[in-house]
């Protein structure tokens, strides 16, 4: 029995080796390995997570080492391209503890599996302030397919995959605001999840890459992500604010309370895709994503011209000048 | 004219894509792409910086991203890998400047120049903490010729380029000890200069690879990155202390003060590689080594066995049970 601190060393045979995918040599290297398909391009993104920002401290370790891989396989996912694998580095508060990590290590591992994203390497470190951790993501697409986030064009679809504003509606319920009362325990358990567990929508690459002019995945709320997608590609939209896809729970909130739609057009952490979309190619798109089991829903369209989308609504136009949930300002 | 503060996007447009690599396509998708060169694997690494840890506050803001980036890029050198690219991840403390991130930058693309390792992508976002940061650096080398950390052999000569023990002396300096009155001005700006500017062994690679069996680079002191070798590698080594390269400033250092030994192979931050040769490739490995304007020096050998390495001295057998700086102790 020994009372020694454990080293990084040890953290790492312990907690992560078990996880490491075959690139990843046991984690007994300083570095990780991988052997390009021929034919494919890689597609590389990285998120930065901070306590605070994007997951409070009372989340589960497990949920938040879930969340932190889910968002970059999101971003891999709006480019069309399949998990390869990731790099994970973690800065731990100083009062870190084994069980924390062990729990971090298990919610991890069991995110790599369903996001079929192994683990390829990392680096822990012990930081003076909270948890900050960083993940990136490699993915893979065949050469040239990428889908790319400034190829919109006027006369396309814009479309989004699944609902919009659950996952802001879950973390604002911790607040127990008064539109509370108005869901069931299903819809607030519902609501609550999407926030902790974003399913990034990686069975959706192939119609994507098949379809799609123009992707990338909903983070930072869907005004101001259209918004950025917009103004990338040089061109703006339209988008009529009652065919934006709300879950049950979500309609019955903005029912009971109608200033949530801001937040739902705002709030981010979405994880579903925004696509442009060839009109000519919309009904294909929507069969290939229904058969496996998707949604697509088109909310507008892009048109010629600049400055921030217009959403129509029964009560007059608007626009979303601040957009987005901003981890910056 | 504005006062609004600038949003992550602003700042990515002014400091970072001006950066960008081709593969980046100038940071204006969410996901960077890159075409494999066939033939070739992928080496991947990841390493994170937090201030107090691996540079102080007072450092300058484009040192510490020349830092961030050289530790990375010294990783792929000791795997015999040529630098792609890098993503770096910035999480910012409250106070941070518009003044302190442009100098970021700026020292961050002259790095990268220096070292031919792009930008591909990165994240950013305010931590509550201080400065965290970490990149993740991608490399290639021809199929299958990554050199590993696992290989080394008994008979196997150890060696190490350049000088051991520059930078943890140029970090000791800040403290005015007094044996930094044995060194001339020239020594204590060299030895801070090793401290603060990395210079990773990117012109070696093509030797090591030709020649070495087994390498590492030598971040985290001499004796615990030997002993980690050897442990992974399943045998353990011995080292001539008197041996190890010394750099002219660090042999006064230690002549003034002979306890400073035990920092000369402890402390780390040396980013010079070790590596294990057979015996007979150590002649061409040597000189294709000075070709390219180079040192390669043998400082022991790999021996059948396991434990702590043994470094030789004319007081007898010492071994570093503790051999390295750990960010995490």
């Amino acid at each position: 029995m020994t009372t020694r601190r454990p080293t990084e060393d040890d953290l790492i045979a312990r907690f992560f080796a078990p996880l490491a995918a075959e690139g990843g040599l046991r984690l007994r290297d300083d570095a990780a390995c991988l052997t390009p398909r021929p034919g494919h391009d890689l597609v590389l993104t990285v998120d930065a997570l901070v306590e605070g920002g994007h997951f409070l401290p009372e989340d589960a370790p497990g949920s938040v080492a879930r969340k932190a891989l889910a968002v970059n396989v999101s971003d891999l996912a709006a480019k069309g391209a399949e998990p390869l694998g990731f790099l994970l580095s973690l800065a731990l508060p100083e009062a870190w503890t084994e069980e924390w990590l062990a729990d971090f290590a298990q919610g991890l591992g069991e995110a790599a599996r369903d996001l079929r994203c192994p683990l390829l390497g990392g680096d822990t470190v012990r930081a003076g302030g909270g948890l900050a951790l960083s993940v990136t993501a490699l993915g893979e697409v065949p050469s040239g397919r990428m889908v790319r986030r400034t190829e919109a064009r006027a006369g396309d679809v814009i479309c989004v995959t699944g609902t919009i504003g659950d996952a802001a509606l879950g973390l604002a319920l911790r607040r127990s605001p008064t539109w509370a009362s108005a869901l069931s325990d299903e819809d607030r358990a519902m609501l609550a999840d999407r926030y902790l567990h974003p399913q990034p929508r990686i069975g959706l690459v192939e119609p994507l890459r098949d379809h799609a002019r123009a992707a990338m995945d909903v983070s930072d709320g869907l005004a101001g992500d259209l918004a950025k997608m917009m103004a990338v590609s040089g061109v703006t939209a339209v988008v009529d604010m009652e065919a934006v896809p709300l879950s049950t729970a979500a309609g019955r909130a903005a029912a009971a309370d109608p200033a949530l739609l801001d937040l739902i057009l705002t709030g981010g952490d979405d994880y579903e895709i925004l696509c442009t979309v060839p009109p000519e190619r919309l009904e294909s798109f929507r069969t290939a994503v229904a058969d496996r089991g998707g949604a697509l829903t088109p909310i507008g369209r892009v048109i010629e011209g600049s400055g921030t989308p217009v959403f129509k609504t029964p009560q007059g136009d608007r626009r979303f000048e601040r957009g987005s949930y901003s981890h910056f300002e």
